[in-house]
C-alpha cells in the first residue's frame, strides 16, 4: 500500500538569506512548496518539478479548495510522475506571488511590501533558492529535474549549477537562452503593466492594483502560448453575434472574449510586480556554457510551439551533443502551440516514464 | 521626355456622401491622395496602390518635407511601378489620419471631432470611397490594383466588388480573411489604447492623446511585422550595457530600445482612434465569395511572414483556381517577416513589372 497525500497543502520553508546574482542579499526567503509521494529510505527517488511563468507550487492533485494542479494529469499513481515510485517536489519560484518571497512580500526592514525595491532576480537565483528547499527536505540527489518553458530553463540551470546533485533533466518547450522575439513580447507585457496608472511605480499594495495592465500583459502572453492552428481550431472567425457584426468596439469575435476572459481571470490570482520580475528573469536567461552538466537529458519540442520553436531545442541538443552529453531529443507533433507542454498528456506520458525509469535503474 | 512630378504633394478630393456597410451614411468624405506619372490619352495605364495599417497617400518619391514614401523604391522611372508608363494613384484609407476623413475629422453636424461617433467602417467602405476618387481622376478602368497586408485585402475587395473596372491585382502578404491570431493581436492593440486613461472614450482631441496606449499597440504590431529570424539577425540578445545586465527595469536589450523607439515615433504621426477603426476593418475582412473576379491575379507570399503566413496565400490561390481564375502565385524567400512586402525590392521588382506588362498588352 502506498501512502499518497491525496489532498496536499502548500507548505512554506523559510531560510535566513540568499545571495543574488545582482550582488544583493535577500533576507529572509520563504519558498512555498508541495510534495507528492514519499521520499524512500535510500533518498534516491526525488523529482523536482518546476513551473512556468504563471504557475505555482500546486502542480498535482486537486487541493482542499478544489483547485486543479497545473500538471495534475501528469502526477499520481501510474502517471508520468508516478507517486508510487517517486517523491515529487514542486515549489513556487522566487519572485512569485503564490507563497514564495516576491515583490509583494513584506520587507522586514520597512514593514511594507517590497514593490520595486525587491531585487531583480535571475533563473540562477530561483534555482539557488530551490536548492535550500531541497536540502531542507533531506534530499541530496535529484533523480529528475523537470520543467516546461521557464520551468525548462530552471531545469537546465539546475543541471549546469549542481551537476553532482542532478541525475537527469527533462526540458519541455524551452531553450538555452531567451530569443529576441520572446524578450520583445515580455517587454510589451511589462510596458502594459507599467503604463497602467494604478501601477504607481510598483507601490500599489493595499490600493487598487494595475489590473488593466496585467490583464493586457496576460492577453499578449496567451496569444504566444497558442499556435495559429490552435487559435483557428478553437475559434476561427466565430462571432458573438449570429448575423453579422456589431459595428462597434465590443467583442465581435469569440477569440476576443477568450482573451478578455483569460486576462480578467489572471488578475485575480497574480501580482503585476511578480509578472515584471519573472519576465525579467526569463529575459536574462542565457546559458552559453553547458560543459559542467553530468545529468542525462531529455529535450522535448512541440511542433507548433512558435514561442520556443523546435529550432531552439535542436540548437540546444546540438550544443549538448557537441560536449558529448547524454541527450535524447523528441519533437512531439502537436497543434497546441507552446501550451502543449501542459496539455499533451498522452505523448508525454509515453516519453517521460521510460526516461525516468532508465535513470532510476 | 516624360513629365514626372518629382516632388508630389498630397491633394484632397471631397465628395458628398458615402453609404457604409454598417447602414450609416458618412457626409462629406475627403480622400487624401497622391499621383505619380501621367494618365495616358487612352486612360488605360492607371494603377491604384493601397497602403497597409499605418500607411498614407505618400507612397512615392520624397515630398516637399523630405519625407520618404512608404513604397518609394518601387515607384519611379524604370522601377516596379514605372512612372514612365503608368499613372499611379495612392490614397489614404477612409478612417485614416493622414488627410482622409476619419475619427479625428470634424463632424460638420457638431463642429467637433467625430471620435467614437465615427461609424465603424469596413474594407468594402474603404474601397467604395476610393472608387469615388478614381472616377474623379477620370479613370474608368484600373490596369492594376496593388497592395500589401491591409492593402492586399483592399486589392482583393476591389477585384470582387468592381470586376469590370479592375484588370489585374497584385496581393502581397495578405489573405482572403483575417485569421483568429491576427484578430487577437489587433484586439490587444486596441485594448492597449482603450486602457490608456488619456483615451477618454475616444474624446481626447485638443487634449493629451493616449500616446502610451498607442505606442504599446505599435510595439505589439512591430513584433508581428518582423520574423523571429529578422529579430535574431537585427538584435539577437545584444545588450545596452556592455558587461552584464542593469538589474533594473530599464532597457537591457537592444530589441527593447528598438520597440520603444518605434512606439514613440508612431504616436507623432498617427491617431489612436484611427488605429481602432482600421484594425476593426481588418478584423471584419472576410471574402467567402470570389466568383465575381475577372482580374488576373498575382499573389505573393513571403516565407518568414507569420502574421499572414504563406499557408494563407496558398489557400487563397486554391480558392481562386477552383473558380478557374487567372492566378499566379509566388512565394518569395525572405527572412524579413511580414515587413518583407515593404523591403524586398529586388525580388518584387523582378516579379511585378512582368506581370503588369503582360496585363497591359
Amino acid at each position: 500500500m502506498h501512502d499518497v497525500e491525496v489532498l496536499p497543502r502548500t507548505r512554506h520553508y523559510t531560510f535566513d538569506a540568499l545571495e543574488l546574482d545582482c550582488g544583493r542579499t535577500l533576507s529572509p526567503v520563504t519558498i512555498a512548496y508541495e510534495t507528492y509521494g514519499q521520499l524512500n529510505a535510500a533518498k534516491d527517488n526525488a523529482i523536482l518539478l518546476l513551473h512556468a511563468l504563471s504557475g505555482s507550487a500546486h502542480a498535482g492533485f486537486s487541493n482542499d479548495n478544489g483547485e486543479h494542479g497545473w500538471w495534475e494529469d501528469f502526477i499520481g499513481p501510474g502517471r508520468a510522475l508516478d507517486t508510487d515510485r517517486y517523491f515529487v517536489i514542486c515549489s513556487n519560484v522566487l519572485g512569485g506571488c503564490s507563497g514564495s518571497t516576491g515583490p509583494g512580500s513584506v520587507d522586514p526592514t520597512t514593514g511594507s511590501s517590497y514593490g520595486l525595491s525587491f531585487p531583480v532576480i535571475t533563473v540562477g537565483d530561483m534555482v539557488r533558492a530551490q536548492k535550500h528547499l531541497v536540502a531542507h527536505l533531506g534530499v541530496e540527489t535529484l533523480m529528475g529535474v523537470i520543467g516546461g518553458s521557464l520551468g525548462g530553463m530552471q531545469a537546465l540551470q539546475w543541471a549546469v549549477d549542481y551537476p553532482n546533485v542532478v541525475q537527469s533533466v527533462v526540458v519541455l518547450a524551452a531553450a538555452k537562452r531567451l530569443s529576441a522575439q520572446a524578450i520583445a513580447f515580455n517587454e510589451v507585457g511589462r510596458q502594459a503593466i507599467i503604463s497602467d496608472p494604478h501601477w504607481c511605480n510598483g507601490d500599489y499594495y493595499g490600493r487598487t492594483p494595475p489590473d488593466a495592465g496585467l490583464a493586457l500583459a496576460r492577453m499578449i502572453g496567451h496569444i504566444t502560448y497558442l499556435s495559429e492552428e490552435s487559435m483557428h481550431e478553437k475559434f476561427g472567425r466565430a462571432r458573438k453575434r449570429a448575423n453579422g457584426y456589431y459595428y462597434s468596439f465590443s467583442e465581435d469575435f469569440e477569440v476576443e472574449s477568450y482573451l478578455h476572459h483569460k486576462g480578467s481571470k489572471f488578475v485575480e490570482r497574480f501580482d503585476a510586480n511578480s509578472y515584471l520580475y519573472i519576465t525579467k528573469a526569463m529575459d536574462y536567461f542565457d546559458l552559453p556554457d553547458l560543459s559542467s552538466i553530468k545529468a542525462k537529458l531529455l529535450i522535448i519540442s512541440f511542433s507548433s510551439d512558435w514561442l520556443f520553436p523546435p529550432v531552439q531545442q535542436r540548437a540546444l541538443v546540438r550544443s549538448l551533443r557537441k560536449r558529448n552529453k547524454d541527450v535524447t531529443y523528441c519533437e512531439v507533433q502537436s497543434w497546441r502551440g507552446h501550451d502543449a507542454f501542459l496539455l499533451e498528456v498522452e505523448p508525454l506520458t509515453e516519453l517521460i516514464p521510460g526516461f525516468l525509469d532508465n535513470v532510476s535503474r
